[in-house]
């Protein structure tokens, strides 16, 4: 039996208790500052998670985050890290403060922000911010591909990616996580899962937007919507993640797997960054779509997008990356930026295949 | 102006006249012997197309079969066969019959088929077919990606892929062709084109399997269906099709653009290979699905399996291939040889990454 401590108990950081619950190892649930209600219900009834939708076992110990000890987290054989994007720096601390490092720490935070020398991944962010706190992780892992909570917490069947430049520790992670409907491949490539685990929200804003820009003309049936410019932009979007996460040191062919072309596949069509493009693509006006029907959440694939467009505006201007290439990139950030109507030209699309 | 001859005026056949007739060509639309009642309609009202549920421009001429005739054909600058996969010995038959040899034939009907040496795609059965009678084409191409047949009528965007040997040939199709929304990246990658463009339909059938199957749990909202399980089921598809395509002598790239990926995306989710893969996941047996709701209906990718059954036994028992690589193809043919029920094990599917 190993320890699997759990920091953030939104959606996601409970799901994701399931399959470790499910092979016998200890777990520790721990809700941040903004979890107080969620930690509150599940320690009366592990049944009773607000948001999730889903009971979780019983064996799952639920704590808040003022028990979150360094005796709590002493025994602790893997590290998952739960909360959303904006919640990187405040998690770094809260494993700085507790951890005496030497751990392993999977990341499902996903993100990209600014580095010294362009953009980096949260790997990257949380393996400094651990160094500088004299708390290095023995290893990082990057989580990406198909994996909506709810349905992870119901033991829905899917695949997923662990990468990390570890083998060891990677192996020994899969074996605590893997149940019989968690199926986890390994990859070494962590900085092309966590490039296309942080781009498929922002790709999936602009996908989504197809399904509501292109109604059916005369439908008959039951299907409103037009399904060619979904796939159309879909595959156009993989495309450019390939070449983003090729520039940023992945490989292209892990846009093409799990941690790009899979979860883009089930991000578009829903959660949040699928309901802004639904309402883009049906005309609205991002902040109208952000203060209205959006507000008070966290639309990743926005943030996401603000920190990559001066990155790609930079490397436009080195000649490193061609902006003819990043059509679907470029009409998005033209959209975060400055607000104007999100506008996809199919004839800029360029017509070379990747092939 | 060019003059543009399609053969099969079916729901692809005819809409594959839009674009030709909106680029102002001359375009005539030949009707096999099943369309008879379609080319009636036609000849009264362009806007009558029994199936199509779209209305098509005034310009474009329809035929019947008995007026295909060498003097109807002489002057097509692209001749399209547009029949679905049964009927390419017959199509190969009638341009034998009509065309002087030398053109450039682009094919819409796919599939596979057994040939000297293992499998073989419709490109070159058309051009041994052409050339065995003496008529042979200077040119043939093949052509995937995304395109349901009414969207493409209603003039909604859309990417696809034409692929030939002949880059001047192909130029010239696509500059007939191309409009602002039928956007068309050409490619030298005929076999892995051709196969991937037969094996989506066979994929399709899998991938929705997995809509039905896999039923949310207490759903709230609208979403009843579970969505890793498509995802993860749809990235192991285009897996699949990437390691066929180069078992075939074509590109793995080209699973991952518009051909495999971009067209399996539309095709799961709508047609007659998907509806069949929804009864199959809701627990229909096969016999019952072919025979009940799906009576008298062409279903491509049935056919398509059970051509590939026996190569992939072949290519098994050489060590040409692994089995383990291949466990969607596996547990479908189980199906479709012996009426099975569709069973996916996600346990059996092979951890590794493409990457």
């Amino acid at each position: 039996m190993a320890e699997v401590l759990i920091i953030g108990a939104g959606v996601m950081g409970s799901a994701i208790a399931v399959p470790a619950a499910d092979n016998g190892h200890r777990v520790k649930l721990v809700g941040t500052h903004k979890d107080a209600a969620i930690i509150a219900a599940l320690k009366t009834d592990r049944r009773a998670h607000p948001k999730l939708n889903a009971p979780l076992p019983d064996a799952i110990e639920p704590y808040a985050l003022d028990e979150l000890t360094p005796a709590l987290a002493a025994d602790a054989d893997l590290i998952i890290a739960g909360v959303s994007s904006p919640g990187v720096d405040w998690i770094v601390a809260q494993m700085a403060r507790v951890l005496p490092g030497g751990q392993t720490v999977a990341l499902v935070t996903k993100g990209l922000e600014a580095g010294p020398s362009g953009l980096r991944c949260f790997t990257e962010t949380v393996a400094e911010g651990l160094a500088a706190a004299g708390r290095p992780a023995s290893a990082i892992i990057g989580v990406g591909g198909p994996c909506i909570a709810k349905e992870l917490a119901d033991r829905q069947p899917t695949t997923v990616v662990y990468a990390c430049s570890d083998a060891t520790a990677l192996a020994r992670a899969i074996s605590i996580m893997q149940t019989d409907t968690y199926r986890i491949s390994p990859s070494d490539d962590v900085v092309g899962v966590e490039v296309c685990a942080a781009l498929k929200n922002f790709y999936a804003i602009a996908v989504s937007a197809m399904w509501t820009r292109h109604q059916e003309v005369n439908p008959q049936e039951t299907k409103p919507r037009a399904m060619n410019p979904v796939a159309a932009l879909f595959t156009q979007a993989v495309r450019e993640m390939a070449e983003l996460s090729a520039w940023l040191g992945g490989r292209r062919e892990t846009a093409h797997d799990l941690a790009g072309m899979g979860d883009l596949h089930v991000t578009v069509g829903g959660g949040r960054n699928s309901r802004l493009g639904f309402l883009l693509g049906d005309g609205m006006k991002l902040k109208a779509a952000l203060d209205g029907p959006l507000a008070g959440e966290t639309v990743e694939g926005v943030d996401t997008g603000l920190v990559l467009a001066p990155a790609l505006d930079a490397a436009f201007a080195a000649g490193t990356l061609e902006r003819a290439s990043f059509p679907v990139a470029c009409a998005l950030i033209d959209t975060l930026r400055t607000g104007v109507p999100l506008a996809i030209d199919f004839a800029a699309v360029p017509p070379a295949c990747a092939a």
